[in-house]
């Protein structure tokens, strides 16, 4: 056998996450499966045929024989897989073994003027609203834990850091508040878009032609029970090109995991051996060295992120889409958007989980404002000195100093304090105040509690 | 000479957009260059001055003297350029010679209290700002403009296109209303962003420890005359590192891209050749042909759709900005950012210069309705007959028809009359009606209208 | 029960391609399915047990019982999916399965020295290799159709279109030809990257220092042992954080579906209703109208070239992979990367099939050669004229004669004989053979016999 | 004024980089600026002529006119910008002044056959040639430097660092190796793209049809000509919707800020105050801090690296190029690449610089090295206890030994001996050997040796 024959002969028995520890086993993920896309298709062409009924456009038999039969146990997900590539989209096959399963006579009301768009999209909003449910819900339990940890540690300070560097200090309480404030950024961007997930409607070319043929008297109301059954919202328009909604949720989501990325990045930063400020409460094991604990939630938040504006651009793309519809850019969608929602659902999961468990070691973070023997508070002293030196000679002393910390390792407050005794300017500088990093936290403590005050 | 010393050897004499007809020459391309950059820099450190002077931080005079000094035509751009190099950022440079052209003794005033970051992203949201209302004026025109097409088109028949294929018809008023309901929720959109763009006060690590160092008592108070001297709103919390704004301002402006490049895409197929039922209200032209007339605007709005998302995902992927302030996450933001803004105020130029001159062959459309013999109208037919030889049997009727349509070149209308001839169950029929295509444009004219009442 | 808890109840079954038609049910889905992916990683294991004997570090029955062990068959896949999770990766659970499936006293030969990458990059680099040796297949036979293509229709004449309108004549052939280049240039960029796969060893940090300790002398010999159990390349460094064969594959997929992708575009240009030069051999059908055929594979090569870029940026992204090992580069890898083979494997063979059934109409391309009366050949005309007229001259009465064909709907071969009655200098002019579309196909037939010399 | 008129007023004054730092004042920058790009399509004007007449298809004194004319300093780029937008590209305004600067009689020589792309796609291929060279002339700089960097530190042993963490030592000189290991890869796919640039000539429609209505009697010795006289390759085949040599460019420019992205990304965290392991030789001010010297070089290569792949992707995304010319994917491509050529050529100089100045602190290597208190070897006792405690004891042990490690912050080896005293197993044991990290750098140095062989 060649390679080329023995991988044709593996048989490709559906995929469950292997290669996706970031979104595998979440509830993003059953709610973004084949099976889940499977069960929404079948809920928008039952609620289309309820919609029918309730508008008199078919007998009320036939909604509950569809709806009755629209169940997704009953179907093959792998054979409707197969023979969707002859059309180029599921829903045929679907409706056709869906008919089947209704039977005479009410197989007839089964899609009966729709189009295969209209199920799939109407399916893919139905997804995406169950999932954007359970990003809210992680959203709003890593918001409650970092509103925890910025009130826990309102006054703890930490080395700020820019371009790697130390700069100024800072307070741990300030940077919980803004994972926090971009946690809330998110849900508010996700709600959003949540509030407005329509249903689709617009038969083969946009013009509910067919609803007409086959007796409606208005496309509104048709439209409107349509979405009312599903829990969606009625669009103005048909918007088999008008890809308002994919855009917005590629939008939404790829927010969200950058903005979760952010406290990936910030905690594996915060992790790394040498820095030692912040711990995930269950690190990972390695397959090689017993010793190490992994920060793996903030990986996978890192990775997450690395991937989504990606996807979320690919579905930007999508809105230039010809036609009454498209050919390719439409069906370049599926996969991105499911993808989207699935890396953003298992983000969110990630984040709750090392939000709730970070371990803080605020003795750490005290140590490290140290490391730059007090240098750390340059500006502080810059502008203590400067009224009373000049600009220019107190950027000058400073620069010296700071030569000299480094060159004869000694704290700064040190060199300063040999200084003051010579310098009458000076003298009567409170040096132990203006040297302490914890002193130089600006208002850092009252930024975290205006953030915590935003709900 | 090597071709790289030649290379070498080429001063670079500012670029003016030559590889750029999609926004050079724009509003929009003025409002985005170094210059204007330049002046929003000197914008904000004018403002932060006079702020502190307004809460008697500095003396007023210190903030006449640094809002006199603030004048771009006193600075060049080129050499601001050249030192920008050295600290990575063109703030550093500009600090100086704004100090200098203060000169003494309010040259300490400028900067006071400030990090770079947080005057060149307060520059980048002023300049946000200045672009996005230009891109709201041409949307609104746009907006217009397709309004009068749609309504004065709304009974205008169509060929409806999916997958490039003829499917059944439509109008092109609604075609039109398409397109206006994308501009309007790109106006949307740029409009909610606009409301939101924030001032940037943070100091070296978002503490505004300095600010408290030079006697602020408070840092809101601060924050919000700033904010209010540029007219930018003040934002709850710096966002040196919550990078909202920057993302929003992405997806907002890609959205309105990708929305303009519907309208492109669709104007590009419509001026084919063998179509030709809309055409640009003048064309460009031809290196070669002399006879050509290109659908110019609507290839650059079809070019600018193809970059926006992709310029957009690095915006996104910067939202993982580690630390206090990152090490390449921010400074990834601002070219593309620009370019984001550059390219959406070109596009919605073109998209108003677009609408305004489109010029629509109703008889084209009309010709072109019939190009299917009837085949257009199948849908319409299947939903007549089903009811009378049953949806089997009228299917196959159908299916055997087309293909003679094919075969014989006949119309699907005489061989369906033959058919009735014959037929007990279809002698009823009308079919003038039936098999009119302008007859069938479903809901077309009733969704135009709803769609036009949205203001 | 809320959507929420209701989608979470959903069990996930295992993702088999439903919303992927353009790769679903190819040999590349199931050359990379996670089934796929765990044989691969089983074989990447039981290779470094026998490179480990091959070289005596450990007893040959230990290779003999890991590579009897290391059977697809014998392992879960949706267990492995859900343990990957606590370590980031799929290779820790699986060490702990396969060690006890080997049992004692070979256990301990399981996984010995190495690292978890090791053995996920190794398995990825077999995954590409048996799939870019089917895509190979396909590009072949995609290869060999358009040859035939471009033979056949040497010399058919069709319009050539630039910016959507009619330029100047070309001809069927080359235009196969054309297509047929591309698909030569993918071939050599997989086959190039095919070539290159290397194995992954280099252990905790690359310094395959665990080797060493287990009595290794060379670790070049053992990596050589190693690539040579699995048929890939040695390569001269552990590429833990050296992605260059991920960015190569990147490269080379995206460029694939991108060339394949202008095929698809050409055919659903050419399939247009209005065009009808080309056709699929079998499109697909419609959930709502009888007539349609629509263009499907085309179409699924379009959504192909759409995604694809995207991916590869991402794995370009994760070129920047720091330390020893990065946190979230590598693991943003993993999917994209087997997304990108199957998008790719899939396009091949959708082109393949494409190629090898596509109807060519060739009296369609003759009527479209006339639907500018004559103007497609303008810039002959031009070229005619100038000699005789001068070329302002020259250009004005084209430019007058191009309008008069619109306004009049006449041929500009009529309105020239006219003139030619009139104007002395044009008098001997062969208008027959200048004003034919078919004579003016240039070189046209000399590119394609070069075209088709390359092999 | 409104701001949107305000904006409008501010002339664009040509931008010089003041957003770029990463690439403004760079060779890069010059080569590929809007008057690099002027001359080069002159150069292809120019060109195109000579070949015409070497042919003896135009007079010798055509192509000295046409060559003497093509003087960028007589052209006006801005005015060529501004009359850009009507046709949708530069060359048709330059044309138009480069016949008149030619005027009589030669001037009807300009251009004669081509069209715009033939021209706009030469020049981009010359302004790529010359950057080019300038990235290889810098990669080759950094290529030199790192091996000095590799050579010189082959045995200065230091953590290396997984996931954050460290895991087991390694050596600056093998990390040197790997950055030069990426760089070399960077320069091979440069060189080898470089070598194969070619020539863009096909005429209005890529049949070269013009110049046989001219009297070429062979495409190929035309085409040759050109590319002879510009040293760029003959084509096989007009490549205007073949566009490989631009998915190539994209593929290796991206590739390469990739790779240096990684030595950026390294020296980021390597700089970090905490860890202090290296410093670039000269570090940015800030203007905030007097004592911070920021990794300026290292940020501008991360921002760098962030932004190439989405613009990899653009390009990518053209390759999908309708018709003889595509309405929007060429447009496209045209920033996209000279951003892609200027930021490489940016990153290659930014590379260059920061490897020759590099400074390493193998004091900070080593004392970091024992940050973990000896766990970071623990690797190696798992090989060397498991012999004599079987797999699982020893692993216990180990696991016991590194709780013990955190909790009383004591050495591993203090606590080991501890072990070894009452453990006759293990009483034989190297202790000082087996715990010291410098000991255990596994095949670091060979690696290292066998990186540099390669040229």
């Amino acid at each position: 056998m060649t390679t080329a024959e023995r991988a044709a002969a593996e048989p490709h028995d559906g995929d469950t996450g292997l290669l996706g520890p970031g979104w595998a086993g979440s509830a993003a993920a059953d709610a973004t499966s084949d099976t889940a896309f499977l069960r929404a298709l079948l809920d928008a062409e039952a609620a289309l045929t309820r919609a029918q009924a309730a508008l008199g456009l078919a007998p009320a038999a036939a909604a509950d024989a569809v709806t009755g039969a629209a169940d997704p146990a009953r179907f093959d997900v792998r054979s409707l897989t197969g023979r969707a590539r002859a059309g180029g989209n599921p829903v045929i096959p679907l409706v056709a073994d869906l008919t089947t399963a209704v039977g005479e006579p009410y197989g007839p009301y089964v899609h009966r003027g729709a189009t295969s768009q209209d199920i799939l999209d109407t399916a893919a909003m139905l997804v995406a609203a169950r999932t954007l449910d359970l990003i809210l819900d992680d959203l709003a339990r890593t918001g409650r834990a970092l509103a925890r940890l910025a009130a826990g540690h309102r006054d703890t300070p930490m080395p700020g850091r820019t371009l790697t560097q130390h700069a100024v200090p800072t307070t741990f309480g300030l940077k919980a508040a803004d994972w926090r404030s971009l946690a809330l950024d998110a849900r508010d961007r996700i709600a959003r878009v949540r509030r407005t997930l329509p249903a689709q409607l617009g038969g083969a070319a946009g013009t509910l032609a067919a609803f007409a043929a086959y007796g409606a008297p208005d496309a509104a109301a048709l439209t409107e029970a349509y979405a009312g059954e599903l829990g969606l919202c009625a669009p103005l328009l048909p918007w088999h090109t008008l890809r308002t909604p994919v855009a917005d949720l590629a939008g939404a989501t790829a927010f969200t995991t950058g903005a979760l990325g952010k406290l990936g990045e910030d905690v594996l930063t915060l992790s790394r051996t040498e820095i030692g400020e912040v711990a995930e409460g269950k690190g990972g094991g390695s397959s090689a060295m017993p010793h190490k604990a992994n920060p793996v939630r903030a990986t996978l938040l890192a990775a997450a992120a690395r991937r989504a504006p990606q996807l979320a651009a690919t579905l930007y793309g999508s809105l230039a889409a010809g036609d009454e519809r498209p050919a390719g850019a439409w069906h370049a969608e599926w996969e991105p958007l499911r993808d989207l929602l699935r890396l953003t659902g298992g983000a969110a999961r990630d984040a709750a989980e090392l939000a709730e468990g970070l371990r803080v070691d605020a003795g750490a973070m005290r140590r490290n404002l140290d490391l730059t023997h007090g240098l750390i508070v340059s500006e502080r002293l810059s502008a203590a000195l400067a009224p009373r030196l000049g600009r220019t000679r107190a950027k000058d002393l400073l620069t010296a100093l700071a030569r000299r910390t480094h060159t004869e390792h000694r704290p700064l407050a040190e060199l300063l304090g040999e200084l003051i005794a010579v310098e009458p300017e000076l003298k009567d500088l409170d040096l132990a105040d203006l040297t302490d990093p914890t002193h130089y936290t600006g208002f850092a403590g009252a930024l975290t509690d205006r953030a915590l005050e935003r709900r």
